[in-house]
């Protein structure tokens, strides 16, 4: 069994995190930290948590996770993340991080998107970006795994068949993000009370949006000079769980609809974890992120819009799995060498 | 008092006319038409409205509107609004339809979008397309008014202060449009049974939507040629009543960020029912359809998104309200020389 | 016109205020009061408000409120109303109390409820419980006024023709609440965050509600012995607005089906804002909060569960308007011998 | 391997038995079978099923059934159940009925609630209940097993306690129940359209449910004159999935509160999927369905109102899993002596 330790046990993610580990068969919880909510049961912060799960919330220490871990996840905020990984470096197997700390490769990018997340020289060079279907092997033996930010996930995602697949230059990209409110954790924030948050659809973030900067920074990387000009605005609507990001395409190449839909098959015919699928195909409009809720999965939906002349790629997750925790223990399924799917077999719950 | 008739009494858009028409200080509602609710009481279709009315829902006939009715408000789908404007116009004073019928002037746009649609010769260029902020004097004793679609509305109420106000030139405009389930009206179809719509993001229009050509053909008579491409996805989320539209704009132009909202400003200053709001003015990001809730504002913001090289314009509305019932009884108090805001006062009722 | 005053303006109940006295044809907002608040404009916490209502959020003085004011609402929690009223009783016409310092006349009851809202000797019992279809004329020149609680107004409309319409001795009444999260107010708590109340049902107040308290003071008040025991348990729901009280309701006096509808209807005749409604008369079973959105009316429902040997009383209610600023507004219009429903006539606002 | 099959693949019920099955270790699917659906697949029905399941929805006959299954979970309509039943019993090891049609073992009460379901003399009398934590060891080896309506399930599970383990007699038991809108299925029906359900509190079954019924005759049945008066509402709210009932019980025997508390834990000590909790032990008041979305809890609080001289008992759970699909394959394990929590184990997806 592999030992796993959990820091930030007390936020969405991380409940989601013990869901996850809890259910995995190779897997066994070995550490939960948080400093704020040391001395608790999980089952006090995550109603939902079965209540005998033997392990009580721990003041974070590098010493405990050391001792106690092969792998531990850090579902806490970046600067947090930043000055944990650089004592848990070297000392744990592996580190998994899911904030923002070490997501944006390029020096002056991450300090103008996560200012307060000081990282030291060269950390952050060490970590593999955690989106395991566009990674090839490098996850294998990793000691280091940034998971990738939701929006982000199903951007690249969404994307990479064009860019990486099908070899298109990508002139402008327009995003648009919508999320449920589960995205801003267990925070007190006016906006985000019930009254005002219920029916509402949130401009919240209409110029810009890190996980943008992030995607651009990865895809750049990967393919340089592929993507030409990407914008995004984000909004919050009126659910709780999962998110669609809409990329709107243009580019000078040739393009047809049919080779479209084969060359996306083709990019994830190995992929159990991200669907293809026609938008419909099934009893609602594809993709929705209902029909991912709770699972692993990662819907995407090309479409050539002939007559707008541009592209449309859709693509939905549920921001706590496929977003971020399912995504870290997929992570760590390919680290550790065990079949991808291991301990994410779970379907989606819907209706709910 | 203006006697007043609403034909398509029974769905939602029927019920916010009876709703409004009833708290209108001038005007008095003296029919109510409806096929196949003939016989009913409006508060058996109605379950908000006040029980005693006193009319019934009767049989649809051009005799009985004529001798009732100074104006008839058309609730009625595409093709029965052609059919019965043709046999109402000239007969009362004012028809005013609120279906696409007439929506779109150019024949060849209008077949392909409405081809159900059959509208005689020479019928659609009499009508007034009913958006009172940008149509000048046009409504003022107009025989005949088309009331433009929810999304049109809130996309040309957006856009025009860049055309027509500011003159520029919109190469490439982006159109995402997020609206909650009311727009559906009281079909039975299974993507919108509670089950399967709460909770979703619906793609339900991801490479076009019959506004969008409605608003290129109003934007090209008004200023042919300021917009270049404009395409539009739209979406079902998880609420009931109002949309927001975004449009993300690209031009050549020169543009300033304060000269914008300045622009915005100035072009709304004498029109109360288009809001100009700054994203982050108030509790909440706006615009948000929340905040106009039972309301016959539209609130619009304009952003310069200075590094994405973009301006991105958000426009929210009532889709029952400006975007349908209210946009028409405000086009009515034009037509009949009254203050344009006459029995349209009452605030959003928010939270809600 | 008379001059309005509201204290607490930044709550919900503030903001609904502002929203009725601005559409109130003899009302004048003359203050607005709020010590956390003052200087911003109301726009600035109620984002659907209209943005030129000319008036700021003042420091609260009593100088000044009684300089500026006729009759002042009091929306502050009930130990900041309990001093207020002191000091403004006698110095403004007529002081009208949301909160609930002065709703229980028996001292010892209400110091077990509300224990931090010490008021003075004798000063409770100058208020006018204000329920304006149940005291008659005590509303009239009432120089104090105290607004009953939102669950304690649907049940006790629920209730009184029974007690006082039919005479019947209510043995056991189980009272059952279900309400929306605007009941909470803008207070930042964890189980009002939009992730963890959307979807719930939260049994907040399994065994006992101090509205119930209330119902059962002035009940016992209006008509001694009249009702026994007396429970209620109170559950949150995933709605915003609006609750629905169901009274179970077991007595040894006869009872007939028929009668207790005509008994009903009779006793609300003159009474426009509760509307004696069937179960089934309408598209969806009623009364339900969704059919009186937005608006004054109190929907209530009678049924002989013959089978069960009990009556089964339903009442829903916006909880923002009859519940608390559209009733206070209906007392203030008794008050100054206004027409009862002047400035209270908009319809619900459905489907929403 | 068991071999199993589902016949009313297509509603919600079918599709949570698909879930299930497809995660169960000791389960093989081999039949999918529904008449109207005949020729899909299981993913164009249902949005979030994993899209290579490899069956078909085939016409159900019982040749088919009786050769490829050694269990068949009829999710079916009550009439189409009971006909079914008459077919397969005798020819497959088990069939697991999830309707109404075998669940009231008194004849008269059965045609009372199920007048359309016509079920041969003897046949009903065969059927074990199957709600495991109160049936012992009869589901071992039971080839007729009907699954307890959701309510039912919640509300038995609630009182057993009290009247199998406690031995109160309970005088008066009234019921109100709360639940989203899956329960009503794929059903068109216009009151459960987004637009009017959601928002909603709908008294659908305001003096009696058959549920109810179903609960006097198992718990008259299990311990003859326990219950007394036992009465039920049931309200549709706001959200999908989910349902929490609410039993306030009247007894004249002693009550002690930890006592309650104690019993209640000892009662469910073996039974893992039964969670005893304290209303105030964790961040929301619990029980609430929230907490147990996707699994197969229910979750139990009962208080002792001591001013009310009542027991307040609560229980929720997810109507499609401990409420039908997850509670069929529970019984289907104890059929077949396999640990009760096989394929069961999921945790719940909160916040969702």
């Amino acid at each position: 069994m592999i030992r796993v330790g959990i820091v930030g046990a007390s936020g969405f993610t991380g409940g989601e995190l013990i869901r996850l580990v809890n259910q995995h068969p190779e897997f066994k919880l070995t550490f939960l930290g948080g400093n704020s909510s040391a001395g608790k049961r999980p089952a006090q912060l995550h109603p939902g948590l079965r209540l005998d799960l033997g392990l009580t919330i721990e003041p974070v220490t590098a010493e405990a996770i050391a001792e106690r871990c092969d792998v531990v996840f850090l579902a806490t905020p970046a600067p947090v993340s930043a000055e944990l990984a650089a004592l848990l470096a070297d000392r744990v197997e592996c580190v998994i991080d899911l904030s923002g700390a070490f997501r944006i490769r390029t020096p002056e990018l991450h300090e103008r998107w996560y200012p307060k997340a000081r990282r030291g020289t060269g950390l952050a060079d060490r970590f593999v970006y955690g989106v395991p279907e566009l990674v090839g092997d490098q996850l294998v033996g990793a000691p280091l795994i940034s998971v990738p930010g939701c929006y982000a996930t199903a951007i690249t995602l969404g994307l990479a068949p064009l860019t990486l697949g099908l070899g298109l230059d990508l002139k402008t990209v327009v995003i648009d993000g919508k999320s449920g409110s589960s995205g801003g954790g267990v925070q007190l924030r006016v906006p985000d009370l019930h009254p005002l948050r219920n029916g509402a659809i949130a401009p919240y973030a209409p110029t810009g949006h890190r996980h943008a900067a992030e995607v651009g920074d990865f895809l750049e990387r990967s393919k340089p000079g592929s993507v030409g000009s990407l914008t995004m605005s984000a909004y919050g609507v009126s659910h709780v769980r999962g998110l669609l990001a809409s990329a709107y395409v243009f580019t000078d190449d040739e393009v047809d609809g049919r080779e479209l839909q084969r060359a996306y098959l083709r990019f994830y015919k190995e992929h159990r974890f991200v669907r293809v699928r026609r938008n419909t195909e099934t009893l609602i409009p594809v993709p929705d992120p209902q029909a991912v809720l709770g699972s692993n999965y990662c819907d995407v939906t090309v479409l050539h819009d002939e007559e707008g002349g541009r592209i449309v790629v859709l693509a939905a997750l549920d921001n706590l799995v496929k977003g971020a925790a399912g995504q870290a223990v997929q992570a760590a399924n390919k680290r550790f060498t065990l079949p991808e799917e291991t301990g994410l077999t779970m379907q989606p719950v819907m209706p709910a």
